[in-house]
């Protein structure tokens, strides 16, 4: 009988995790019951999102209860099934939680094709980053040929998809990312026309430099100060896409508000939030066109994979002190 | 020679404007030349958006410069006209100024008709104010019948229309107000379903007893802790209209942002600005479906007429006291 090693949430974080607020523990593993696929954990998605489902309280889903295992967004290989739309050795994505082997209802996971793209990158660009990008851009940030799209947190999972697509999409792109690196990146490898480091200080003059005319669309996965600078520059009929807010998730005062708000009153803009899930109906052809711009060399992503289930806790840090570069990605086994 | 008395702003007022931000001064009345009309001002309107015209700066309009009258909405009765379209007699709205006598383009002047209401409706409910309510409401907050609708400053000009609006488009319709008085009279003469007294102290609980189902479209003009407070009661999809911010505009600190922005994130719900001039083109239109609703008695309006040009500097801080009960606006003359 096999074990499974688990990552489990047991106390709720008061700012930054730490491993206090986690167990790591065994239980032994169940076959699965009819409709149910057992699935091999190769790979857990780490995304800022986490932080929020730790927290008590009412949000777009539920909090992970205190005992449980931490959920995750994972990729694995299935290999057993009392799901006939599933057979052994199938790649699938799905919520598997932290853990090394996953009991998931069948009709809760997406099938991959492995010979499409590496694994991991069904958890970034062909996956719920890629997805979050895709739709939060298109159907809630709605650019235009010609226009400026801003984005934050610009060499993140997220962010370097939106920023690609945009120029997909004829617009001038300028990215906000942290360090010489990841701003060169942007602009030498992923073709945006331009990139602010906000760690070189004065983001409010460097921003006027990159956008003379103003925004048009901001998606902003960082909130706090970036927002509100942004918010400065934003011309008529602007649209602040409301991704995430990583900047804050850790905070134990208040989030900071957005000072300066009453841009969206002087330049009648719009500033609208987006949750990922309410385009599952659409991911399909999304993927499909995001596979065909891969395919065409249009569409770049970058990995960052570390190493090990039971890391978890300090990995996850990564994300919030700008650690990653590119979208991370713990492999937890390797595919044997 | 008539003389024409005028309060010009001749400093730019930090937090609450003064006296001494403004002087009263005399000087000779020029005849119109052609394409102007010289207007006897009978009443001003004291609005909110006053505050934000004496700072420098960008915003939706320019700045008032130092030395020049005060701007503002006034109506009045023409008594001398270079412009064919205007007689003797005509009573007229326009941005005439805080003056007795205001000579303007033709073209910026609009005709009204005081048979149809008193002439300080004119500059309240078919005026700027019910433009502001009309159009805010149905092209940016577009409720939906059965929906529930909060207003803040909801016993004030635009509030009280925005909530009369909402009844008859069949919402259930919350107002936040100032004091039992107020409050008592958006329930008991204007129909409101529910009225919440920010001055008792627990908003947050009150609303929750006011909305218990939550709030879709949230019209907004008071910022600060009333927004914070509605953004977490948000239902999905909401709708939250910037329209002002009273409590904010005398601020010597930096605005406060909203902390609870985020709940926009969760609910996949849109905070967007409004300014009525916008709308210019559509006025025509919305004021005659306008009096038509107060012709057939589903439309009230109450203005709160105080008297003196001399006394502008004070009687504008009555709105952002809270002072004021229905529309504000300044008498300055006697129509003779």
């Amino acid at each position: 009988m096999r074990t499974n090693t688990q990552v489990r949430l047991v106390r709720r974080p008061v700012g930054e995790p730490s491993r206090d607020d986690f167990e790591i523990a065994s239980s032994p593993l169940s076959a699965p019951g009819p409709g149910q696929v057992l699935v091999k954990v190769l790979y857990v998605s780490l995304d800022p999102a986490m932080r929020g489902w730790m927290n008590e309280g009412r949000s777009y889903i539920e909090p992970v209860p205190l005992g449980e295992v931490m959920r995750a967004l994972g990729a694995g290989r299935v290999v057993a099934s009392g799901d006939p739309a599933f057979s052994v050795g199938d790649y699938v994505t799905g919520l598997t939680g932290v853990q090394e082997y996953a009991l998931v209802e069948g009709h809760e996971l997406t099938k991959v094709d492995p010979d499409l793209a590496p694994l991991p990158a069904f958890l970034h660009v062909l996956g719920m980053t890629g997805m979050t990008a895709y739709f939060g851009l298109l159907e809630v940030g709605r650019p235009k040929e010609g226009e400026t799209v801003v984005v934050s947190a610009a060499a993140g999972a997220v962010g370097s998809v939106v920023g690609q697509i945009a120029k997909l999409k004829g617009c001038r792109v300028v990215g906000i990312a942290g360090g010489r690196k990841k701003c060169d990146y942007l602009v030498q490898e992923l073709g945006f026309d331009a990139a602010v480091d906000y760690k070189q200080g004065n983001l409010k003059s460097a921003l006027r430099a990159a956008c003379p005319d103003g925004v048009d669309v901001f998606f902003d996965n960082v909130g706090g100060d970036i927002l509100d600078t942004v918010l400065t520059r934003l011309r008529l009929h602007a649209r602040v896409v409301i991704c995430g807010a990583i900047s804050q998730y850790n905070n134990t005062e208040p989030v900071k508000g957005p000072s300066n708000y009453l841009s969206l009153l002087v330049n009648r803009a719009r500033m609208e939030g987006m949750v990922v899930f309410d385009y599952r109906d659409r991911f399909a052809q999304a993927v499909a066109e995001m596979a065909g711009w891969m395919a065409a060399g249009k569409l770049r992503h970058r990995e960052h994979i570390v190493h090990g289930l039971e890391t978890f806790p300090e990995r996850l840090l990564m994300l919030f002190r700008g650690e990653n570069f590119g979208k991370l990605v713990l492999a937890v086994a390797r595919d044997d």
